[in-house]
């Protein structure tokens, strides 16, 4: 029978409806993908469309042969040539759209997948990801850092090239507000980093594991809200992102790259989204937050029910999918 | 340029990005749908496939003409015949599957929608509503019910056959109770219902309005996360949708039913949820929680922001919408 689970993190309940479960296998991707050309001469992104390079913030490689570069969103949610002010006017309030918004495209290559590249250009992008979230979270009035990447239509991405993006913002997300109150009354009992409790007790039921390396783990959470979320948390207690290191760096490309990996050749290349959730800016040193990457395959369309109640109905057992994800090499 | 808005309901900051605003025709569907039939014979809601009917727990209509019949869900997310037990084991916590699963379904016409069908026959769907909520409320152990629609794939619906769901759970759901706490907030610095304040501003202010009939409103809301969201509202402050009296629901089913048509002829019959957003069952009387119904269009895709922040970022302005709707007839 089905059983509500009851996320620590975000203290939201999920329903797993083992009732209507299905196989890992069920969620395989059923239509084929088109292969795509290593170079498309309309896109965006791709090698000698670089334009006058005036929108760009950041590159790895020389001018010749880049291999990651950052850039201005074309059409940014938010500038950093607004002004940061509030407009408080005591119901509706607003703020002009002051923020950052990049895409960092990933790789000079229009067909490359984080999964089918060489281990060298993962590295480059998680640098890539590190150096644009310290020198922006330095600027004056960003307060968080959002970094993720939509992989394909059903994840909300408009371009093929493969590319991740950037967003501060002038407020802490909501998102990102409510986890750190939840573990700020975690750490306020209990005396301890409520993600770095679950790393441990992760480890040792293990049921739920799909990767372990040396800096890192990663698991299908016990209240998953949909198949196939994976967290991959650092296990070393780091509020920040932006406070990983060289050797978690290296090994979070390998980690990063493994798991991808694994969804890609057990559920055929899905679409998902992932994002770096990061503490507050403000709150880099917190010993209550710890930094993960969260995994989510689109694989199933969230209903009324989701929507009306914020409770998500899983119809995979996360023990099982955590089995099949672990055990592709 | 883009600005923050603030959503007083939830307390989320939405982006508004009218760097990227498309025009309210934008949005409409871009391939026809293929029409469907009025009856089809592998359709489990049809017209003589009802079974032995040991699967009804409430209809409008005699037997051999029924208008709306509720069902037990065939593959339920909850049952009522599972304990209302709770594992409480200090960190993973859980409960066993208990609640109430139903589907209502409208009409006995496979191809019928709400914006095509008769005021009488709207009528009938509210009725079962209300009755359905009233009864399944008054089980031991339910402390919320959601109804909901999901209409279209992209809003996660499997079954063409036009048909709402009710999920009654032994916990008060995190968005509900997120937003009950946020009212029962202003309540105390303000003295009155925030959602009462807000029909108040809507009215006077118009610019987000869709629709006023003698009962209820609806409106675009301020700080609407997605395209053409429309907040139904009844003038009259209640917690409970159970409270709804017969005027109201006469009132109701006529206004629902505009909104619809107007959702349907201006955006092309698009893909839809709606919600009835009610207050916890026990705290039926609040004079901080009001009743509403949600409707959400799926014409959009959330993608990696909104997943990692909460923040969504919408790309048309709340009131051109809702001029956009209001015009249509």
């Amino acid at each position: 029978m089905s059983e509500f689970r009851y996320n620590m993190i975000s203290r939201e309940w999920v329903i797993i409806a083992t009732e209507r479960a299905k196989r890992p296998e069920d969620f395989k991707r059923k239509k084929d993908i088109p292969a795509l050309p290593e170079h498309k001469a309309a896109c965006p992104f791709c090698l000698c469309n670089e334009g006058d390079g005036k929108d760009e913030t950041y590159r790895v490689g020389d001018e010749k042969s880049w291999k990651v570069r950052s850039i201005y969103n074309k059409f940014p949610a938010l500038s950093p040539e607004q002004e940061n002010v509030r407009n408080i006017s005591g119901f509706y309030n607003s703020i002009k759209g002051f923020g950052v918004h990049e895409v960092i495209v990933e790789n000079p290559r229009h067909n490359a997948v984080i999964a089918t590249m060489g281990l060298a250009e993962v590295k480059d992008i998680i640098k890539t990801y590190r150096d644009r979230y310290s020198e922006i979270g330095s600027i004056k009035g960003v307060e968080a850092i959002t970094i993720f990447k939509n992989h394909g239509p059903m994840a909300g991405s408009s371009q093929e090239h493969p590319h991740s993006q950037l967003v501060a913002t002038p407020v802490v997300p909501p998102l990102t507000r409510n986890r750190f109150e939840q573990a700020a009354r975690y750490f306020d009992v209990m005396g301890r980093c409520v993600f770095c409790e679950m790393v441990e007790r992760e480890l040792k039921e293990g049921v739920r594991i799909v990767l372990e390396t040396e800096k890192f783990v990663s698991f299908v959470p016990y209240a998953s809200a949909l198949p196939f979320i994976v967290w991959i948390l650092p296990k070393r207690h780091t509020a920040s992102f932006g406070d990983i290191d060289e050797k978690e760096e290296t090994d979070l490309a390998a980690h990063l790259q493994s798991v991808l990996i694994k969804l890609y050749k057990g559920l055929d290349n899905p679409d998902f989204n992932y994002t770096i959730r990061s503490t507050p800016i403000k709150e880099y040193n917190s010993d209550y937050f710890h930094w993960a990457i969260n995994i989510v395959p689109r694989i199933t369309q969230p209903a009324g029910f989701e929507l009306g109640s914020g409770i998500f109905i899983n119809s995979s057992l996360p023990e099982k999918c955590a089995e099949f994800l672990r055990e592709i090499k």
